[in-house]
């Protein structure tokens, strides 16, 4: 069973009073399929018109959640709809019996709250290649549908949680033809999480109305400058999973709405940051922008350089403005960097320039802000317009606490 | 300055008996370049006639004495030549003042030694971006010259260590034309070594006689298969360089020769696995062999996937058989996988196939395996011949404390 550890150094202060989403009740139970004496099953019943689209892993040993979840988004879209979510076990490698056992909770979801089996979405996060006893989770039904509530949002996203140190939430609302559009998500995850443990998940729920293939291609593209901007440690899940539900219960279209865009691109932000703040053994919270590279995909590429290299991750939790291995992650990543070029800065403060440490460099400067919490990294390549920004978190030994020294 | 960490627990048992390689001589001196206390400049002289070939890193960021070595291999190639290096300073991203000094140690070389410039090779191996203060270099050179000796080679490896805890050596003969030819060679490196520290450095000396294209083109091909295989956090060096000197003072030509080649080969792979077994905070030696890809780079993908996932070295660091970790990394590697024709092993242990752990696995046979220092995890794809073999170490509270804890 994964260790929990104390909550995160970075974790806000509290949950956050997410607004009640009209269309979508929240019902949390102990099925103990790993866990005992916490909840570990989360339902949401989505109410008849829900518009659900989602983005996926693009792991190529995707888990079987992920594959039937796949194969329903873009079907069937009339009638109730239902998000089931387990924690303790990430049903993932588990073969043939994987997609028994993935059919055996969505079609029980199904009868039990008389909805299309299309329309039942599930994730499981935990354990990777061990059989899920799906008949905990589906002996606990009857149980989930009574206790259905437009407030249970809280609950659901303490349920998903495996060796996360928080529960993850964030909302935003949006006026848009004099009425207010609510945004309310939840998320778990933080990295691969402790041994045997995968996944991040994330569910967002708005009142809005939308046509589905227009929300997929906001989500997608609004997916790319966050949750896909995001690293723990370079290691990705088999089972990520991201749904957006709209239940259009306000009556207002969002299609083509740039406010709304950018209220659902600032919840999911908010969500993607607070995953790294309960990064594995992180102490920093980490910014790294990128700009003046040949294109935004190469100052994409440098950018994750950066923040997956080892050493840079090591030196961050050392407090240490080791400007050289800055310099060594643009050089190994592979996309185009002219030394003399480049320009480095830790906050405020100019390291390099030029092909060398700047003149006016002040190494206690650069210290200064190296202690604080949440450190931005800037480097600008000098080659031409493409930017990109990053998020993650130093590498301590934390890390290897949680990751090397138990195995249940 | 760099901690001496102490010797590491994989290191061999005492440093190799090299055999003289007839037309190099070797001298070593105490500098203090950075360090105190310590040889940290080497000098070896190569006799006329020889042939120098190399292989640089392909950082976009690499340091001065690795481009002016670039600019003269395939050059001027009569006459004697010679080769300088540093320990303490690597002479990396320190703009145009790099290329001075660069160039006032060669020169310098040439004058005291009468040899063309245009053959003196130089590396520097150390801390990033501060000025390589030449001058204590080049006061050393008489002493250097004067103490020039055929066999020097171990002090030599000793010069050249940053924070190495062992000095690295390996040699082979073979027997060609009912003569000898002898093979020796050095290196120095553990990843990026410790902070502000960089570079991995090979030298190797042969009294073949060869043709220069012809042995760049043998080189090339052995430095994929063996430098080129290994990674200890996957952080590439803006220093590393690996020079191979034949002197043809055996009158025996092995252009095309495959028993040449072959002990050759051994050397590097030698020198390679000494260098993982110098990696920092190593408690484990691990060999990765994936077969049955669509494609030879498609296994080395996932090889390196595998080699370079945090999750795996800590998994390893702890000794826990947790092939979990193996699918997640096959599956994010981006290269081609199918998740139901995957088999896993650790050691003889069959642990994963057909989609899901194996029926006959049993963990603690795996486990026993894991308890080793030296480990093989094999992958078979299912879908093609392309193979791959590369060579890593654990992921230990030791990295941590060697490049996080402590600051110069």
């Amino acid at each position: 069973m994964g260790k929990i550890t104390k909550r995160s150094p970075l974790a806000p202060a509290a949950f956050p009073a997410l607004p009640v989403i009209d269309g979508v009740t929240f019902a949390a139970a102990q099925a103990g399929v790993r866990y005992q004496g916490r909840t570990d099953v989360m339902l949401a019943r989505l109410a008849p018109g829900t518009t659900v689209v989602g983005t996926f892993t693009r792991s190529a040993t995707r888990s079987a959640p992920v594959l039937d979840c796949q194969a329903k988004i873009g079907g069937a879209s009339d009638g109730a709809a239902a998000i089931i979510v387990n924690s303790g076990n990430s049903n993932a490698f588990t073969g043939k019996n994987g997609v028994v056992s993935t059919r055996a909770v969505t079609s029980a979801v199904a009868t039990t709250l008389g909805i299309d089996e299309a329309r039942v979405f599930s994730s499981s996060t935990g354990v990777i290649g061990e059989p899920l006893p799906h008949d905990r989770i589906t002996a606990k039904l009857a149980e989930l549908a009574d206790n259905l509530s437009p407030d249970g949002i809280e609950q659901a996203a303490n349920a998903i949680m495996t060796t996360d140190t928080f529960p993850k939430g964030a909302c935003a609302e949006v006026q848009i033809d004099g009425k207010t559009i609510k945004i309310a998500g939840i998320a778990k995850g933080s990295g691969m999480i402790a041994p045997d443990m995968a996944t991040m998940l994330v569910y967002i729920f708005t009142d809005a109305q939308a046509d589905r293939a227009t929300l997929q291609t906001l989500l997608s593209g609004l997916t790319d400058v966050t949750f896909n901007c995001i690293t723990v440690d370079s290691d990705t899940s088999t089972s990520d999973t991201l749904l957006l539900a709209a239940t259009g219960a306000s009556g207002v279209s969002v299609d083509g709405n740039a406010a709304f865009a950018d209220a659902l691109h600032g919840v999911m932000l908010d969500l993607a940051h607070q995953v790294i703040r309960d990064g594995e053994g992180a102490t920093k919270f980490v910014e790294i922008a990128i700009t003046g590279a040949a294109t935004d995909a190469d100052a994409k590429t440098h950018a994750m350089a950066i923040a997956n290299s080892p050493l840079v991750k090591t030196a961050i939790a050392g407090e240490d403005p080791n400007w050289g291995r800055i310099v060594m992650a643009i050089g190994k990543s592979g996309a185009a960097a002219d030394r003399d070029l480049l320009s480095i800065r830790f906050g405020d403060v100019l390291v390099a320039e030029n092909g060398w440490v700047s003149p006016g460099y002040d190494e206690a400067q650069a210290a200064a802000h190296m202690k604080g919490q949440h450190l931005n990294i800037s480097v600008d390549l000098g080659l031409g317009s493409g930017k990109s920004t990053v998020w993650t978190c130093d590498l301590t030994h934390g890390y290897i606490d949680i990751n090397a020294d138990y195995r249940s």
